[in-house]
């Protein structure tokens, strides 16, 4: 059994943002589906230690920037190799508060969605929200970011609260 | 809202295959998505009205083909737009007897996955399978084909069962 075969199955790149009260935070993230089309439900899985998952099951809630594929390395770093308990993620970006609350973040997104959570199921380590679109808007005609453009071309790396994270993955430098 | 946003989240293209009894079957699928990397699991929505959701509901397991981003549309075509209720798929086609006994269909593809259902989640007109990676290779270097792709270089359409049909790209020649 080769889990590297776990790399080649193709996603995008997104931000998703989550509010609790008054605070917002943001995390990287490469698991989101569309669930349905009636209606239209999108799902994502995210790791029950990140501050983002707190975040989504205190509001129900929570926004999926898409990122296009030219999206430099330091923006998807902020949100991805630091958490939200320990620096301001948002500090200098550019966001909006949406319909739900959450922020969404505008910089380097070729669209977003923003969905509220009908349905959450206990993976282990992590949860998949199962969120109804409540909004959505394209931003740019840019293509989005590929996972596999972001390893391969990009030279990415993924963070060991990810669903994608392989243990091999550090000796392996393809 | 503009739902076509949807249309902007990044996907692969498999074939998922499956078995009930004596009998085999297999479907296109976009959503297939790693959950959780301890244990390795992925997901996969399947419409119910799919005979393959049928047989994995029977048998509990899923193989998954990777498809190559030079897979030519008429073996997607044969997969994604027929039923193999009203005809066998699997005529034809290149495929073994997985560890899962699921067929594991190989042509195009540039590695595979088979997976045993350890949890299914109701959402609506669709189910998710959650399974556990029990068996995976990779076949070839090639890139995965993305769904971006099949729909901008190949010109690909979307069945109505898909999660990712969208009622209103009948009139969206993009």
């Amino acid at each position: 059994m080769d889990l590297n075969a776990l790399h080649k199955l193709g996603y995008g790149m997104y931000i998703i943002g989550a509010r609790q009260g008054d605070k917002l935070n943001g995390q990287v993230a490469n698991t989101v589906s569309q669930i349905t089309s009636e209606p239209p439900t999108v799902a994502v899985s995210i790791n029950k230690s990140n501050l983002t998952h707190d975040y989504i099951m205190a509001s129900q809630a929570f926004s999926a920037a898409i990122l296009h594929e030219q999206t430099p390395l330091p923006y998807i770093g902020n949100f991805g190799f630091k958490s939200g308990r320990d620096v301001d993620k948002l500090k200098g970006m550019n966001y909006k508060i949406g319909n739900t609350k959450a922020p969404v973040f505008l910089d380097h997104a070729t669209a977003y969605l923003e969905a509220e959570v009908i349905q959450h199921v206990d993976v282990g380590t992590h949860t998949i929200f199962i969120g109804r679109i409540v909004n959505a808007e394209i931003l740019t005609e840019d293509r989005c970011m590929t996972y596999e453009y972001y390893h391969a071309v990009k030279r990415g790396t993924t963070p060991r609260t990810a669903p994608s994270y392989i243990a091999e993955e550090k000796g392996d430098k393809k």
